[in-house]
C-alpha cells in the first residue's frame, strides 16, 4: 500500500528527473518515515538510504518556496566508498526532508565529485540561463572534482535543482595539485563579485578566489595557519552575520565570520569547525585576533555550511553541518543509512560578558524548527505537539519531583524537547567537592527494560556533562565512541544571588543538540539506544537536601510527525506517506502537472 | 621500625628548618613510598598527604645536585582549601622525591600563595645575599599573594631552599586587579635581563615584564588573544628551546616557545596547555603564525612549568605539569593525597613533516626518567628494572601472542614501560571500516579478578584511542570522568609499505603517559584500578586473520623502587625507608653535620 502510493508518485516526479538525477527508484521519498528505523532522526535530514557526509550546496528556492540541500553521498553503500557522488533532499520546512537519490554523479566510479556549494545567479552573471529560468531558480554548483588530482567543476540546473548539466569548460581552477577542494562561493555585494573560499587542506590556508562571472577566477588572497590545524583543513566558509547587540560591543551591526573545518586532529577527538571574527574587503579576511572559537563542542558537528540565497536582507542566515565523526561514522549501527545533518540553525552573533574585564562577540546557534516564511502556514506543517510539561519556579533538591512521563512511557515517537532556565542559589567551589544535578532523557521500555542518557551540571566547576552511555553493544565495544564528555559553560548572566543559566534540549532518536544561553554554546552528540527504545521521556534529580538551584522554568514537549498521532487505523507510516504525497504534490505544483 | 627511623631522620632535618618551612613532622618522607597506596605512582611527584596543585619554582642546585620542586599545596586537605601554600619536595634523580611539607605558607588562612617561579640568582642581582651563599644556592621566588586582589611578592633563601624569608618592600608588582598572577621568571641572557611572564587572565593576556634586579619591575609588552581562551589564562611559560634538526626547516637552531595554560574551556574538557613558537628580544615575542598548537592531547596535563638553571649550555630543558583535571581533580579516589605530576620531561624541538605540502616545528617532549647527572652514578637510582619482555619483526594478526606475563602476574609493583615499533603493511581506508589492534596493560588479580586499561591504534582513521575504563566505582558513577579518548596521530614516518609509529608508554599505578614517535605528541591520563589492584602486564592482540601491521619492535620492561626487589625480609616499604635515609644523607651532608 506505501508501496503503490510511492510508485505512483515517484513515477510522477520521474518525468523531471534528467542525465544527472537519480535513479527513478530512490527518489522523492521522505527519508525520515521511509523505514521502520528506530534509530534515524525524525526530524532531521538523513539520506533515504546508503551512506552521506559533508553537506554541499544547500540553497533555497524562493519560487518554489522549498530549500534544497545536496550532501557527499553514495546510494548503494552505508560506508564511505566510490563513487562519490552529490546527493539531493528537499524540504518545505527545514523539519521533514524528502529524499531524491543522487544529483550529480561522476561518470566513472574512480572519479568523486567532492563537496562545494551552489549560488543563486539571478542575474545570470555565468550566461549559463535564459529567461525562460526564473531568476531564483538559476543555480550554479561548483564542486571538486576528485582524480589523481583535484580541479572546481561547474554545474548548472534550470528546473530548480533537479536536473543539472555540466559546464562544457570544466574545470574553472586548477592548479595541479591533490590538495585543493571544498569551494564554498557567495556573492559580495560591496565589490560586486562572486567570491570562492577553497581550501588548500594540508597547506592550511583557505585560498580567496573572486570572479565576475562564476566561470574566470582569479586568487586574491590567502587566510593561513589560524587556529587548530590538524591534518588539514577542509569547508571553508565566510558570512557576513549581524550583531544581536552592536552598543556593547564597537558599535558595529555586522561582522564577517570565517568558519574552518579541520579532520581529524581535533583535541575534542576527531573533526572540528571553529571560527574567525573580523572583517572582508571583498579580497581578503582581516580577523579581529588570533583567538580560537570552537563552534560546537560536542563530538558530533562537522562540516558546517550555510543556505545560500536564505538572507534576504536581515533575515535568517542558516545552515546545518554533518552530525557525526569520522572516528565512528563507518561503523555506527545504522543499517538504512549513514548518517545524519544536524538541525538547521540561524547564525548571528552576540556580544556575550565572559568576565567583569572581557566582553567577546560570539557565534549564536538558534534552531529553525521551521523557517519564518512556513511558520504561519500551518498546512506546510509535518509536525505535531503531543505532549506538554512545565513546572515552574522551585529550589531543586532530593525531593524536587520532575517527571515529564509523557505517554505514560509509551508510544514514544522518539522527539522530544525541553527548556530549563535556573539560578545558583549557593555558592559552591572546589573546596565543596563537587555539587550536581542531572537531567535524564530516558526511554521507553522495550523487553521490559529502558535505557537513558544524561546531561549533569555541576555549580562548583560551572561544567555541563553529557553522558551519553547507553547499553548498545555498539558502544559498549567501541573504543573510538568516547562516552561522557563535560564542557565548561560560561553563564548567561548573573541574578542577585549568582549565576545563571538556560539549557535547551532537542532530542531526536539517537541525537542529542543542546543550545545553552541562548545559542551562546552548543554540544552536539550522538547516541543508539538498544533494541528499538526511542527517547520517551524527561526526568531532572538533584541527590542534595539543601537545594543549590532555583529552577526559573522547566518546560518539556514531545514532539511527533503529523502521519504520528494515531487519529485513524493506518500505521503511522503509511499515514506519514499520505502526508509526504500530499505535500510534494502541494509544493511542486507546475511539476505535478508536467 | 620505619615510624623511628623517620623520627631519627626528621629530627635532624627539622634543625634547618625556618619559620617559613614546614612543620618537622612532615618533612624529609619519601612520598612515593610513605604508604601502602596502590594508587599512587612510585616514579612519580606526589604530595607527602594533602592536596597539590600546579607546580612552582621548580629550579635544580647544582652545588648538592638536588633538583627541588614547589607546588600549591595544602598538606591538611585532600581537596583545594585555604590556606594554600607552597608545598616542597626534593629529589636526587627526578624519579623518586622526598616530601618537605610547606615551604611558605601564608601568615593568615584567608591569604593564598598562588603561584610563581624560582630562579638562581647566581650574580646576586637582588642584594639578597653575601658570600656565604653559594651562587648555585641563591634562590629567590616570585609568588602570586591573593588576598582581595593579586599581587606578586618576593621569597628568597640562603639556605639552598629549606628555609626563606620574604622581601621586606612586597609586593614589587601591584597593578591593583584581582586577576594578574602566576608570574615565571626567566634570564634572557641578550638583554641581561630578568622577564617575568605573568597571566592577566581574564584579559586573556600574557604581560611581560623585565627587571635588572627582580624588585623593580617594568612592564614592556603584551601577548594576547592567541589560541583557545577558555574561561582564563594561567602558567605562562617561556623558552628557548634547541631546534634538533635546523636543515629540515629555516636553517635556526633555536626558537622560543610560549606557553600558555587555559582553565577551564579546553575543547579536551577541562584544563588545557598550549604553545607558541616564534622568536623574543627581550621585550616582545612574536609568534611565526597564529597556529594554535596543543601540548598534551591526554585529559591529566596543566600548569606546565619548566626547572630554573637545568640548561648550562644545551643541556636539557626539563619541566613537568600537573596530571589532573579540574573535573575530577578534588574527588578522585586517592585517601591520602591528591595528586601527581608528570614525568619530568625534556622538552626540544623538531621540525616534523605533516604531509608531503607541511613541515611544522613542533614541540617534542621525552620522558627524563634519570638525568644526565646522575644517570651515570649508580648509587643514586632508587629503582631497578626487574624484568623483561621483548619479541621483535612480526606480523601482528590474530594468532600472535604478545604477553609479557610480568611476574606470573603477581608481587606486581604497577610500574611498567613498553615500545612498540610497526608499520602499516597493507592500506586500509574508511571504506574497510576499523582495523585496530589493542595494547591491554592488565592488572594483577585480587579477589580471583583482574582490571585493565588499554591503547588501542585503527590504522583506518590513524587514531590511537586510550580507553580507561575501570571496574572503579569513582570511574563507573563520576560522569565527569569521560573515559574513552580518541586522537588522530602524524605517522612518524614511512616505510616502502607504509606509514610506520612508535609508541612508549609509561605506566605508573594510576597514570599512563603516551609518547607517540618519539615524543612529537603526547598523551597524560590518570586511571583507578579498583580493589588495590595495580597494572601487572601487558598483552597485545589483535582480531583479524590478516594482519596489516608488521612489528618491528616491541619491549616492555617492569620496574620497582631498589626496595622492592625482595631480596630481603623487610618489608618493601620498610627497604624503601632505608634507601630514603641513605639517599637523604648522602644528598645533604652539609645538613646532617650541622
Amino acid at each position: 500500500m506505501v508501496q503503490l502510493q510511492f510508485t505512483l508518485l515517484l513515477s510522477i516526479l520521474s518525468s523531471f528527473t534528467g542525465l544527472a538525477a537519480a535513479k527513478a527508484g530512490d527518489i522523492g521519498t521522505a527519508s525520515n518515515v521511509q523505514d521502520n528505523d528506530k534509530l534515524r532522526p525524525q526530524f532531521h535530514l538523513t539520506p533515504g538510504k546508503g551512506w552521506m557526509n559533508d553537506p554541499d550546496g544547500l540553497w533555497y528556492d524562493r519560487k518554489e518556496k522549498l530549500w534544497h540541500a545536496y550532501y557527499q553521498h553514495n546510494p548503494d553503500h552505508n560506508i564511505w566508498n566510490s563513487p562519490i557522488s552529490w546527493g539531493h533532499s528537499v524540504s518545505p520546512d527545514l523539519v521533514s526532508w524528502y529524499y531524491y537519490g543522487n544529483a550529480l554523479t561522476p561518470e566513472d566510479s574512480s572519479i568523486g565529485f567532492f563537496s562545494g556549494s551552489i549560488v543563486v545567479d539571478r542575474n545570470n552573471t555565468s550566461g549559463f540561463f535564459d529567461d525562460s529560468v526564473d531568476p531564483d531558480q538559476r543555480v550554479v554548483a561548483m564542486y571538486t572534482k576528485n582524480t589523481d588530482k583535484e580541479t572546481q567543476e561547474l554545474a548548472y540546473s534550470k528546473d530548480g535543482g533537479f536536473e543539472w548539466e555540466y559546464y562544457s569548460q570544466n574545470p574553472v581552477i586548477n592548479i595541479n595539485t591533490a590538495q585543493q577542494r571544498d569551494p564554498k562561493i557567495i556573492w559580495h555585494e560591496d565589490s560586486q563579485k562572486w567570491v570562492a573560499l577553497i581550501a588548500r587542506t594540508q597547506k592550511f590556508a583557505i585560498q580567496i578566489w573572486t570572479s565576475k562571472d562564476l566561470k574566470n577566477w582569479e586568487h586574491v588572497s590567502d587566510f593561513e595557519k589560524e587556529g587548530i590545524l590538524g591534518f588539514q583543513y577542509e569547508m571553508p566558509g565566510l558570512l557576513k552575520l549581524p550583531v544581536e547587540n552592536p552598543s556593547k560591543g564597537d558599535g558595529k551591526t555586522h561582522k564577517w565570520v570565517m568558519f574552518v573545518a579541520l579532520h581529524p586532529g581535533s583535541p575534542i577527538g576527531g573533526p572540528l569547525n571553529q571560527y574567525f571574527i573580523g572583517d572582508f574587503d571583498g579580497e581578503t579576511f582581516t580577523p579581529d585576533d588570533h583567538a580560537t572559537r570552537i563552534q560546537d563542542y560536542g563530538r558530533d558537528y562537522y562540516s558546517f555550511t550555510t543556505f545560500d540565497s536564505a538572507n534576504p536582507a536581515d533575515g535568517p542566515n542558516l545552515g546545518l553541518a554533518w552530525a557525526t565523526n569520522w572516528q565512528y561514522a563507518t561503523i555506527v549501527p545504522t543499517e538504512n543509512y549513514r548518517s545524519s545533518m544536524t538541525q538547521v540553525r540561524n547564525y548571528t552573533l552576540r556580544n556575550v560578558d565572559y568576565n567583569p574585564e572581557y566582553t567577546d562577540l560570539t557565534l549564536i546557534q538558534t534552531p529553525v524548527l521551521e523557517t519564518y516564511e512556513t511558520k504561519q502556514n500551518e498546512s506546510l506543517k509535518t509536525w505535531t505537539q503531543t505532549q506538554e510539561y512545565s513546572k515552574n519556579n522551585f529550589d531543586l533538591d532530593s525531593s524536587s519531583t520532575v517527571n515529564t512521563n509523557f505517554n505514560g512511557h509509551n508510544n514514544a515517537s522518539g522527539v522530544l524537547d525541553f527548556n530549563m532556565t535556573f539560578v545558583i542559589t549557593s555558592g559552591k567551589g572546589w573546596s565543596d567537592g563537587l555539587s550536581p544535578f542531572t537531567i535524564t532523557i530516558n526511554s521507553d521500555q522495550v523487553n521490559g527494560k529502558s535505557d537513558n542518557i544524561s546531561v549533569t551540571f555541576d555549580a562548583s566547576g560551572q561544567t555541563w556533562v553529557v553522558d551519553r552511555t547507553t547499553t548498545h553493544a555498539f558502544q559498549r565495544n567501541q573504543h573510538e565512541f568516547g562516552e561522557r564528555m563535560g564542557q565548561y559553560v560560561n553563564p548567561r548572566g548573573y541574578r542577585d544571588t549568582g549565576a545563571y543559566y538556560s539549557v535547551y534540549g532537542f532530542v531526536d532518536r539517537s541525537m542529542l543538540e543542546l543550545y545553552f544561553n541562548d545559542g551562546e554554546m552548543t554540544m552536539t552528540n550522538t547516541f543508539f539506544l538498544a533494541d528499538g527504545r526511542v527517547p520517551a521521556d524527561i526526568t531532572v534529580n538533584c541527590g542534595f537536601d539543601d537545594s543549590f538551584i532555583h529552577v526559573e522554568e522547566f518546560k518539556a514537549k514531545a514532539y511527533a510527525l503529523k502521519s504520528n498521532v494515531n487519529v485513524d487505523n493506518r500505521n503511522p507510516f503509511e499515514k506519514a506517506a499520505d502526508d509526504v504525497k500530499e505535500l510534494i504534490e502541494k509544493l511542486l505544483p507546475s511539476k505535478s502537472n508536467n
